[in-house]
């Protein structure tokens, strides 16, 4: 096989252009759609005509850059549009790296790589929007009705960029996604490991609950004759980390984010509490047995607490299992140029490549985030692991070829 | 003695004015300083130069009616600001039966009569603001750095009454202080009594708390890496309750009201808390145990998961007795007019009385609450009673002359 190099300073200097396009301080402003965006996206389409590929955007806005041929090639990209306040590496690495190893591949006379920059991963309009429509996930009609904090349309939205527009790249196209992506979390910075292969990527599912009970003063009710929400809340919490604790893997999570105390008085018995509860993990019969275990703690703390309970916008994306042997061939890159620095890992945030999966084989690999930040102006990088990770992506991408 | 009797229907008419400043479905929302409470200010200063009393504002906004001459008069009323949704009654009462009593003791040739109209009763920036200021237990220094929930500071919200404010009337221009007020509890109710006479007004503490950990990726940080705010209240809230309860009587109570978590949203860990606790008792030695666990419980959870933990806005009411002589007038006024069915209790609530008290005998009268409810839209009175309870004022007022 064809080994692969990649030119390190030609990836931080792309990197460092896209980051300049809606760049604010150290991180981006670069939402799906907006001006910033699309102008990096016509960018980047030049440095795939550039690199020998063919750009071509389809419906949604998603980028392909396409090798000659017609022989079913190696997909590899992710997303270039940003939270609202994002970093300038979430997303763009795993776009630029994609950019970086298809030009190596063809100067090494390597297999042709194909290269895909989504369109709202970061979720202005739904989770993982472009991917999620180009994976046939989602029609392009139910996602044009779906609206921003703003009530845009998708549609209006990307009517914006319908003098870009072209066709769907057909799936049969390419042979397999890989996408490489900072890990948005702890675990490489911590441990001091380079890289990260991923198994999978964890399923995630929400539900918002509300407690009620009586609203009360809180000086002359006595605490025998209280329904107070807010309390029932604090029991669940307590009651569900017990119950949960026995069930669960070190990688699973769930978390109350969002807490609404009503009416959020010092002097006020709380008569209602709405809040999330959101858990992840990569297995469905899991994230199954979480759900119920905390529908019936809620249930039983209502009962105790002479609390009503109620449930609604119930959210849930399966787990997906990355494919065996493509993360076997990223594995044993990872071992040729990290060998002793590089884990198998779950991917705990969402990405473009559970959406791909379901379409072809998809795997992915992570580069550390400094101090686990993300979704942050702070969030960064070493160079050095930038590299590297683009080169365990061209190496996987030879053995691949 | 000179009898008074009072008006019902101008009792009831005033009454419904008042509401129909900030009134929100059966309730009001007039909290202290807001436009509403302000101009419901304005209008009960028009009444009370109406019933020949000179309104003077003072520089917390606190409403006083004075009647002519120099004479130590009898000092009556509550306060007209409510909680964040209160009903229509908390505090509203006291000030127009007070009212009332003063009209329809001028109009009988009685003693005069004073009437006021406390700022900030309900707790924006600290309990009982405006009379604590008036009764020089707090500076209006130290009050003007008090902040709501908002950051807004108690000199900036005083500031908008700035056009309105004269001078503090001196504690020497009155011989007593009585305020009426609803019960707030269920005693009357369930008893089927219709007047309280207050013996004592139970201390109150309270202090609000932040615990601050690391705001985090809800996917990608591991439970066993996160320091998440909300979790530490959640586990304090529990450890609270059990430690408590062997401390405390049935008539004590506390309370966690206001909670703020951020950044709130589902998919972040909480990287912050902001959260108020409140206790009351009638002793001060319980009061002192309860303060101490609950600090030692907060630094303990905060320590246990690597949170920082800080209190700010201290507040402390002591236990208050009222002045035997006094209550025993309206007592006198109660057997008067309802014979049987009245009766001597403590008040669970705190009440601007509790600070008058440190100035001038101090007395207080309940109405009864159906089905004890207060601080909620739903607290309201039977009509008689309100009626009732102006008129044993009135009859105590003409003995107290």
């Amino acid at each position: 096989m064809t080994g692969i190099t990649i030119q390190p300073q030609r990836l931080l200097d792309d990197l460092e252009t896209l980051r300049s396009y809606g760049r604010c301080g150290s991180g981006v402003v670069r939402p799906a759609y907006c001006e910033a965006d699309i102008e990096a996206r016509k960018w980047l389409a030049g440095r795939m005509r550039e690199a020998g590929l063919e750009p071509v955007f389809d419906p949604v806005g998603n980028l392909f850059g396409l090798p000659p041929g017609d022989e079913p090639c190696l997909l590899m990209g992710s997303h270039s549009d940003s939270q609202p306040e994002g970093g300038w590496l979430d997303g763009a690495y795993g776009v630029i790296a994609a950019l970086e190893v298809a030009r190596a591949s063809r100067e090494a006379g390597g297999p042709p790589v194909a290269v895909v920059s989504f369109q709202d991963e970061e979720g202005r309009f739904t989770t993982l929007t472009g991917s999620r429509v180009w994976s046939g996930l989602m029609s392009l009609e139910e996602a044009d009705a779906m609206t921003d904090h703003e009530g845009v349309t998708m549609a209006e939205a990307r009517a914006t960029m319908a003098d870009l527009a072209g066709d769907f790249p057909a799936h049969g196209r390419f042979s397999a996604f890989v996408e490489a992506h900072i890990e948005q979390g702890p675990v490489l910075d911590q441990s001091g490991e380079r890289i990260g292969v991923v198994e999978d990527i964890v399923g995630i599912r929400s539900e918002r609950y509300r407690f009620e009970g009586q609203q009360n003063h809180a000086g002359t009710t006595p605490m025998r004759l209280r329904r107070d929400a807010y309390q029932g809340l604090a029991e669940f919490t307590t009651l569900l980390n017990a119950r949960l604790a026995p069930l669960v893997t070190p990688a699973t999570v769930w978390t109350i984010g969002h807490v609404a105390v009503h009416p959020n008085a010092p002097s006020i018995v709380p008569g209602r509490v709405d809040f999330t509860v959101q858990w992840r993990d990569g297995e469905t019969a899991r994230l199954d047995r979480m759900e119920s275990v905390i529908r019936s703690t809620a249930e039983e703390v209502a009962g105790k607490r002479e609390l009503s309970v109620s449930r609604s916008a119930y959210a849930r994306i399966e787990p997906a299992r990355m494919a065996p042997a493509l993360a076997a061939r990223i594995e044993a890159a990872a071992r040729q140029h990290a060998e002793g620095l590089w884990r198998r890992m779950p991917s705990g945030a969402l990405h473009d490549a559970a959406n791909v999966a379901h379409v072809m084989p998809a795997a992915m690999l992570f580069v550390p985030s400094k101090r686990g930040i993300s979704h942050s102006f702070e969030e960064d990088t070493a160079h050095d692991d930038l590299a590297l990770g683009a080169q365990v992506l061209a190496t996987a991408a030879a053995n691949a070829g």
